[in-house]
Parts: C-alpha cells; structure tokens; sequence
C-alpha cells in the first residue's frame, strides 16, 4: 500500500480536538479514523509510548487502511495538552486505575467526555469525577482486534451509538455535546446513531452482550455454534427476554421484536468470538462487574431480577478464579 | 482375601428371589450383597455373560468385600427362571431398551418390579408395562463403579430409600412388597428406609443430584470445588431452593432446612465426582431426562418453573450433542 492511499480524506471542519485514554482496539480504531479525518488527537497509554511515536498507527480495515506515520502518543498525562473531547476507551476493569487520569486530563476547556465502553452504569463514576463536564455514553458495535502497540486490525462493523449520560440514565434528549461528537465521527466515515435515551441504548446492547459473552465463556463455543443448537438457541432467547423485562422494568422501554432481529442478525453474521471469550482464552480479566453485576443489581433493584442471567455470572465467576 | 472371609453371613430367610437387570455398579453391588446373604439372585446382562459365568461376581468395599464364584448370570431373558422381584438397575438412559424385558421376566408369581433408578418419572413407564405387579422405586446413595465384567468397586455409602409407586406420585403408605424387600435388603446388611411417599423422595434426591450433576459437567469441577467457590455455592444453593420450591408446589413438601443439610452434608463429604460427570468424561450418554426434563415439566405444570435449572439443562445439552 502506498502513503498516498492510507491517508483518507480530511474532514470539513477538524477544529475538535480529542485525547483518547487507551489505544486497543476501540481507541486504535476511533482515534485512528478522527485523526486520519483530520482532528488533533492525542493517545494516552500505558506503555510502548516511545515505540508507538516511532513506528506510527497502522489500522487495516475492510472500510480502508489508516497509516499515521506521526502521532502525538503520551505515557504521563500531565504531558498532554488539553483537548475539547476526553475519550475513555480501556475495558472497564481498567476504569478505575484510568479515572484518575480524568483529574489531569479533563480541564476548564474540555466540552465532554466520551466513555466507549461496554456494559451498564460505566459512566456514572466517570461523571462523578468530571463534575461539570457532561458525560457521553458510546457503545461501539466492531469487530476489531489490537495486534501489537500501534498495530490495529479492524475486521468489521464500526458503528457508533451516542447519548449524553444523565445519573439514573434519565433521558436527555438531544445535546449539543452528543450533537458534535456525532457529527465529528460521521464525517470521519463512521456510521452513527444519535440516543435521546441512552439508558435504553445501553439496555440493547445488554440484550445481546449478555447472552453471547457468557455463553461463549462457560460452554466454549462460538455464536454459530450456540446459535446451531435448539439448547443453545432457546437458552440464548430466554436469557434476552429476561434482560427486556428487566430494561422494561428499570423504565427503558424497547419492543420485544428486538430480541428477534438480534437472534436473526446474529445467525446471518461471520461466526464470530465474543471480546468476553478473547478475554478468557487471553487469560485477561472479563468485564463481570459492567455485563453483568450492574445490570442483575438494576434488574433486582426494579423488581424484575434475571435469574438465568444471575446463574450465569455464578458460573463466570467461578471460571475466573477466587 | 481367602475363599471364606469373602461369603458374609446367610440371611435368615433368603427364600425369594431376585432378578438383576443389569450388572454395574448398582446392579452389582445390591444384587451381590443380596446374593451373598443368600438369595437366589439372577443376573440380566446384555453382553459378557459366559465370562462372568466363569470369573464370578467380585466387589471390593469397605464394608466387606464380595466374592461369588458361582452366579447366575444370563444374556438371555426367556431363559431366566421365574423371580419373585424383579430390579431395574440400568441407567435411565438404556429404560427403554430394558423395558421389553419386563414381558418376559414378568409373570403371574412376580411380587413387584424394582426400580433403582436416578430421577423423577422412571417408576411411570415401567408401571405401564408391568400391568398389575405392583412397582415399587429405589434411590441408592452409594459411590460405586463398575470396573469391569462381574468386578464392581464400592468405594462408599449404600443406602437405599424405598417406596411403592402410585401414578402421580400419589403417596402409597406402607405395603407388603416395600416392607419385604426392605427386609431383605436390611438382612444383607444395607441402611434402608421406607418412604410411605416415594415423590418427596424422589424430590429430595434432586435437590442433591439436580445442582452437583450438571453443575460438575458444565464447570468441569468437583463437588469440593463448587462448594469452595462462593460463586458456586451461591448458584447450588439457588438451584436447591428452585427444586424445593417446585417440589412443594407439585405436592410433595418437606422442610426447607433439607437444602441447608445438603449443603453441610456435601461440603463433609470426600471429594466427589457425581455420576454425571463421570458418564460425561467417559463418553456416555447422560441421564439428562429423568434428572432434568422430567422435573423441568413436573415443575412448570405445577406452576413453578425452575428457570435456573432449566439453563443448566439448556446448557448440558448442548454440551451432549445434537
């Protein structure tokens, strides 16, 4: 590939400036599409800073490859200018060693934080440390994977859902916030879905989260495979019918036809391991608590607990050690 | 071990006589301790009868060992003699393949059919076909396994619980044919008790076998290690309740502080592989009907689903195949 070819077109109006903590296979990707799009981005990370800064970004992707060869990369968050947006990307098992981070990053000139991750209730203590700096929920739905520092490979999928996080997840409706970051995002070549309701948009992707992730974990198998099953197909049906009524419960309310086009999607996609069983097989920590605690808590807590989905965290936790 | 030390001593009235269909770890123990204190027991077995003819029946056990150089062992039903019991001892799996048998072994003298079976509705089928003998179930808590044609070894426990099938599970009370069988039973030196009410039985049995069963073959673990693991234990006990709440919904009540017994219980136990984890390692088919789908619609008719264990199955029957 040449140089000319990786460098995708720049965006119209690339003044937003963003740090994203994390550059896996979510901020690798993200931050890689809004800096080719033309935005200043800087990457925090934990080690390889020196490495990454030398050898530059590479993204190869289905959608097109990015090749950066110069990116601003920092290991010491005091070193990094302020930028309008802060990203956290790292799984949530990491969100608390990373929130101390947002002490330093976030500043009087920062217009949002943009949490991409997955599970439920993820920004309540992001928000809590931004104080008055609004918080906006992202959910990523790609298939992309970290190959080596500064080495992403993006297989699929790549769209983004937004909404501006509100405690209790009380809609928010529209926000010029959310409105922004959308529109940054869209124009660096990424699909994007506005949420007046984030809560809601959470609790969809829990429909799917939780029975795949969990299931692939505990009986080790594929989604093709669980979904080839009638056990397993059943199985997966009952777990997101319990996940609806307990979204329906805690007030986020989505037709029950969802859980449909979710089986119907999954049996039509690329068989395909969930990021919870890559975590496992890695002997990497899973995202119990994000997945599945806070929503079971949020499902007890409305009256309507989920009690496969709790049979299931049983066995997740006992899988991953004491 | 001289010829001598291995003959127990002869019961008192060892006039009636046995029919053992199967020869393993339950049809080798039970029948060998009523052969060793002198009943006349013959043996049903579907292949190695004329080595075990030779060889004799042999079974290692902590409360004393066995050895039968002369048995009576057949491959064929319609040369065994009249009994006036017969048992069932296959696995549930292999019923209806054994259920044929019943025409042939029987007849107008038969005092009732025996059925030692695991899980709920075995007794059902084979009541059917054997028109008016009476059927009574067994439940062996025992720890044992064949290790080869005619050598059982019996590793721990033995006791047998006892009591006349009605359809439905309609409790029976005390009848002749639990009361003589129990007697020859106790005569051969095994704890028995008789259950006027074979369903709270048979539903006490699952509140141990329905959790430490599949749990064992889904997490790959022992019954030390679900009980070590506060996740596990949480979930086994959680199933426990589910049973005993279908159990008192379907009729069959008994006190909730059983679930506490069993957990105590298990957790003094030696460290155990249940039976479904060793059929499962072993490449057998698993009792899944009659520890799971049986109780599964026992339940739900009476308007107590088991949702937990009803994943379980879900989950153990894809793990079992198509």
């Amino acid at each position: 590939m040449s140089t000319d070819e990786a460098f995708p077109p720049v965006a119209r109006n690339p003044s937003r400036t963003y740090t994203v903590i994390g550059l896996g296979a979510i901020g690798g990707y993200y931050g890689g599409r809004l800096a080719a799009a033309g935005h200043t981005v800087r990457f925090l990370v934990r080690s390889g800073a020196a490495d990454i800064r030398r050898a530059g970004l590479e993204v190869t992707s289905p959608h097109g490859d990015i090749f950066l060869p110069t990116i601003d990369v920092f290991d010491d968050p005091t070193h990094v200018p302020p930028s309008d947006v802060v990203v956290l990307t790292t799984k949530t098992t990491d969100t608390l060693a990373a929130l101390p981070l947002l002490d330093t990053l976030v500043g009087p000139s920062t217009q949002a934080v943009l949490v991409l991750q997955n599970g439920l209730g993820v920004e309540a203590t992001v928000a809590e440390r931004a104080g008055e700096v609004p918080v906006v929920g992202g959910m990523c739905f790609i298939c992309s994977h970290k190959e080596g520092p500064g080495r992403i490979n993006h297989l699929d999928y790549g769209a983004v859902t937004l909404g501006r996080f509100r405690p209790g997840y009380e809609p928010a409706g529209p926000t010029p916030e959310v409105t922004g970051i959308a529109d940054d995002l869209a124009a660096a070549g990424l699909p994007v879905t506005r949420l007046d309701a984030l809560g809601t948009g959470r609790w969809k992707k829990l429909v799917w989260n939780i029975p795949y992730n969990g299931l692939s974990v505990v009986l080790d198998a594929g989604t093709d495979q669980l979904m080839a099953h009638s056990a397993t197909r059943e199985l997966v049906t009952s777990l997101m019918h319990e996940v609806h009524g307990a979204a329906t419960a805690a007030g986020h309310c989505f037709d029950l036809s969802f859980v449909d086009t979710m089986l119907t999607d999954t049996e039509k996609m690329t068989p395909y391991a969930p990021s919870m069983k890559l975590d496992f097989d890695a002997g990497r920590p899973l995202e119990l608590d994000a997945i599945y605690a806070a929503p079971i808590a949020a499902a007890r807590a409305a009256g309507a607990p989920m009690r496969q989905v709790e049979a299931l965290h049983h066995q997740l936790r006992f899988l991953t050690g004491p």
